[in-house]
């Protein structure tokens, strides 16, 4: 839900950091820690053998190369909108899987953009350099932005790449990251959902588990599979107990150099209403679901990906909530200002950046209903919005654009807006409706945006209208708006287009009262925490986490759990115990082929195993990697002890949890009958 | 470690009950709450034949018969120590387990005692009337202590039964229980240790679970198996989820209804105190047994004994660490101290008993040290403090005498004075030299009883003289004292005898203390408040554990765990899983009966369960029966969220862990080879 989350700049504080704590850049790696802990050296070929191999998929996962043509390995999790867009009431690949036996069978993604970080290149004098003469935050706002833009388009230009500039240590760096971006991603196999993600909501996020939560694409270009040396070379044994693991993947984003006031913020404040909405839509599409098959099959990708979310925050509030936790923040924060204070320059360049930081978190939150509470939750609504900018932005230099519209953006925004996946409107009412419900118990019926949406009629009556009124369903039409520019959309009596124009002078000044009064001034305060970080510690620590691509190590290992100790690894012994344990029903119920193939297994395969790497959500698909560099497990989530993992990293109990790569062969060959896909696995 | 519980009697405060909470005595049974929650009626009939057919192990557990020729079913872990005392480093029951394939190879019990409860009678009004007339708490005690000795030594008379006088309500009831005894009882049936405590100390209190841990023995009497109709017939389907069970058990003590001040002294003084014993004595044990193979299989089972009492005060302790807990403590103390106030009457009469027993609390602080430090941890120790005190006290009128040496107790207190069990010179040695060393540190050099135990020598030299000095491994000599009498044991010149003359004064001395200072008054300000609550509330609760036999009631059910669910029951895959999870090593590994017989199980079976039943430490070995009064289950275990369950029941996490019968059955028959003791089970 990165739509959610407000843009907040983060400042830094200090620990000393944890064995294996740390999501650490490429260009920065953890070779001396490695080197001291395990007598591993990490070598330059080595990186760049991971770095290659590694995989983002822009709907929100990570993933790698695992052959010499093309095959993707990620979660069936982070699959699962792909699957569930090519799926039918007819053919559910969702529910029933699927194998493409032959390359014909493969088929296509309809808009999944991945990438493949190709190069880096620090950039931090430039941008710094541009902001100089700035007389405020807000004009050092716009200069960063005008900058990153330029420097992103440039790029494109000159090499083609897709092109970002990522922001580390809070500004402290800023990094141009090149990618090789492919956009024909077919899907070669995924196994049924019930197994995939077994144990459904209650076993989500945590361990023992039993999932085989995997699925394979096939990259191509120019219409034939991509041929490459940059590939993880499949070790069938998989990961031992003990064994040291690397993770080379995308986490999403950490908080964990937050200062105290974004902290009691986020507890007090965002967390809770973030909740407060994921319980909603919940409600909502369960309600929705229960009204037949088909409308359950629309509704299922959406409910998992929301539960998930659910079951994350809850996760994290509850870490927020911990006073072991914020009291080792506050420490950190206290010692870090008594460090800044100790030296009479730093205190003059950045001691003012925390109290800078908690006043704009404060003015932030007189217009908090604004950003939480006002929202469609329509696929159809957040198009039609789209649709509006798009043909506004394009017209404007690229610096003045709002986020998501410079120029270098624009091919993969195109992707998702032109999409072909299938739009239900009867599931959009239904969401419409629910979202429109709780805007008007939060933020009231007198509130101007409400009135404006609504204009006194009931939520229901507002949903009908807007979908059945719009034809945006249909790409085409979607394509034909655009390609009329300004004037076809101010032309436009299709109800969403119309709701759109209405809204979007009410978003941009939302939006540029948050650039202005918030996040100029939190980017400035938290750059100048960023380079006291560096003025007074050196490069030793990591970034948070940005969406691109990190290093995590860590090794094989279980850890005490709730009185007793979880074990380094499960089997599939367990996965049979979990499902008659539970009488074989609801989400510990077995697909029949698992029923019925029990007798063919080696029960005593891993199936799932948990490593002391420090990962976070956007690792999903992540390759687990051994010290050769193959690919020996698949990242699929965290344990619930993890969760609190976007604050604070806890080596005794944080571990990572990933299928096991001689579990995905076995399954592959004796339940599914795909010997020729495990063998292009393991040639 | 009863002997290390202070006795304190305890105070009553009310909560409303929670579902299914509840130890309840066979004169109150819950009949209302199950026929309103489960459509069920508990008849007399149904009761009788349960209370008739459970057993107590009065070396600390509880049992049932199963069969009507005498088959005793009980945990493993209660069987041990009769095991153990049976084993010899040749023939190792414990290890490689024993089966009786007739009758002429049950092996006996060296000194186990078990009883049957065939009545009960209510003797509040002479015990309460013989009060009368008592002009302080002092004379309370004596006149107490006067008339329940002569209450249970007429019994004996009169019946030939055992009869203890039990104290129900903090002194609101004292019933008359009376027993048959059995001291002709005899090893039919025992698996391996590592089967029967499966996943050792790291899975002990947990759950899921995967132990087998069961035992049969055969009740004889006059040489000859006992023949009953007294017995619960075996249900090879076991239990199922969502079934309403009961559990007629032995729960050994509950502080539910201290006062705040008992609860905060046990938290703070005591609770701690003991951890720190019992983590010195599993030391001493552990390094003992790094001797040699012998020496381990003669610490075994206390090491298992200390290792389990230790994780159980540790979770007791965090629960009364738990501000939760204290804070409802807190509250329901308030409130009845605010609803005995209100009534005038109450409050003269009861209103003070919370200060009386405050204030006693603080007195017996202030000999914290001699109640907790002045330990000699040694059978032979004990045997002989025994010899010294039986030859004195049972000279005395039977009132008038120490607790245990009352008529009605001799003949159970001599099966274990004279008991065969072997005695280890060289494991006491190193018993007491590590008890001496606590003392030494706690106490101080300068301690009175230090100085008379050690007299300026090393702890090791003491411990060697000590066992070096003594006869008492020799049952027939501790007779031949006893046979003596006074002036025999007078003359004796073996070091512990010696030593036990020495200090019996000195205990004397702090029994005596502690009765007029602390056990008289909270017995008194006790039975004013069990009282007060009759008289507010009537008897529509139970009574704390005073390891009597108990009814509780429950179903069948998981609970939330760590993120998850745990599932109502595990199955044998479940074994297999854990096993292979750890690479088959340390308390994971599996006999090599299950690894070579995998493929004979059906590994579907169920293997442990989980009910809502409330139980607490003295339940081991309780049966779980169905509504028919048959056994599905065997309790060996509660939870790691069950250990608060000393202060407080907390019903959505709260299980009792228990044995399926199902899982018995599949392994007699399929791993052992015991059809016949199988069949005598179903006949």
């Amino acid at each position: 839900m990165v739509s959610m989350k407000r843009l907040v700049l983060l400042a830094l504080t200090f620990t000393t950091l944890q064995a294996e704590e740390g999501m650490w850049t490429f260009d920065n790696p953890p070779t001396r820690l490695v080197q001291d802990k395990y007598n591993f050296a990490i070598t330059p070929q080595w990186l760049d053998h991971v770095r290659l191999s590694s995989i983002r998929l822009n709907d929100g996962g990570s993933g790698s190369f695992v052959s010499p043509t093309g095959l993707l390995l990620t979660n069936h999790h982070v699959a699962l909108g792909q699957l569930q867009k090519n799926s039918t009431p007819e053919r559910d690949y969702v529910k029933s899987g699927f194998y493409a036996r032959t390359s014909e069978e493969e088929i296509k993604s309809p808009d999944l953009e991945v990438n493949v970080l190709v190069s880096m290149e620090n950039v931090t004098a430039r941008v710094q350099d541009a902001l100089k003469g700035a007389r405020n935050a807000e004009q050092e706002f716009a200069k960063r932005k005008d900058v990153i833009a330029a420097i992103e388009r440039e790029s494109l230009e000159k090499t083609g790449f897709r092109s970002d500039v990522v922001t580390l240590y809070q500004g402290g760096e800023y990094w141009l990251y090149r990618y090789k971006k492919y956009t024909d991603v077919r899907i070669v196999f995924a196994p049924e959902q019930q197994i995939a993600f077994y144990g459904g909501d209650p076993d989500n996020f945590t361990y023992p588990r039993y999932d085989l939560d995997f699925a394979l694409f096939r990259v191509y270009e120019n219409g034939r599979p991509i041929q490459s040396q940059n590939f993880l070379r499949w070790n069938p044994k998989g990961a031992a107990d003990g064994e040291l693991v690397f993770v080379s993947g995308h986490p999403g984003s950490t908080q964990r150099l937050d200062t105290l006031a974004q902290l009691e913020a986020e507890r007090d404040l965002y967390e809770p209403s973030i909740l407060k909405i994921y319980h909603s839509r919940i409600d909502v599409l369960k309600k929705y679901s229960a009204t037949g098959p088909e409308a359950t099959r629309r509704a299922m990708a959406q409910i998992f990906s929301l539960e998930n979310s659910l079951k994350a925050y809850d996760g994290r509030l509850k870490g927020l909530q911990d006073k072991r936790v914020m009291d080792a923040k506050r420490a950190d924060e206290a010692k870090f200002k008594a460090q800044v204070a100790a030296n009479p320059q730093w205190k003059a360049a950045y001691g003012n950046a925390w109290d800078q930081i908690a006043a704009a978190e404060k003015k932030a939150q007189t217009r908090f209903k604004e950003q939480y509470f006002h929202g469609l939750n329509s696929s159809l609504a957040n198009l039609a919005q789209q649709v509006v900018q798009y043909v506004a932005e394009i017209k404007k230099p690229d610096g003045e654009r709002l986020a998501g519209y410079h120029e270098s953006q624009l091919e993969s925004l195109r992707l998702g807006m032109f999409s072909p996946a299938p739009i239900y409107p009867d599931m959009e009412i239904a969401r419409i409706t629910g979202a429109l419900e709780l805007d008007l118990a939060e933020a009231g019926s007198n509130d101007p945006w409400v009135k404006l949406v609504m204009n006194g009629k009931s939520p229901r009556d507002v949903a009908a209208e807007l979908v059945n009124g719009t034809k945006l369903t249909d790409p085409e039409v979607r394509k034909k708006l655009v390609e009329g520019g300004e004037s076809a959309v101010a032309a436009s009596t299709d109800s969403m287009i119309v709701l759109a124009r209405k809204l979007d002078p009410v978003r941009r000044e939302l939006t540029k009262w948050l650039e202005d009064n918030v996040q100029s001034v939190e980017q400035r305060a938290g750059e100048q925490l960023g380079k006291a970080r560096f003025a007074a510690f050196g490069k030793s620590t990591y970034p948070d986490a940005t969406f691109t691509l990190r290093l995590s190590y860590g090794q094989v290992k279980g850890y005490p759990m709730n009185g007793t100790i979880a074990p380094p690894m499960t089997t599939m012994f367990g996965l049979y115990d979990r499902s008659a344990s539970f009488g074989n029903k609801g989400p510990f119920e077995l697909p029949q082929r698992y029923v019925e193939g029990r007798d063919k297994l080696d029960l005593s395969t891993p199936l799932n195993f948990v490593s002391s790497n420090d990962i976070i959500g956007g690792n999903s698909g992540s390759p687990v990697v051994n010290k050769n560099g193959e690919i020996v497990g698949l990242i699929f989530d965290g344990n619930i002890e993890s969760l609190v993992g976007d604050f604070v990293y806890e080596g005794e109990t944080n571990r990572a949890v990933a299928v096991h790569t001689a579990a995905i062969t076995e399954a592959l060959r004796k339940l599914y009958g795909a010997e020729a896909l495990a063998n292009e696995l393991l040639r």
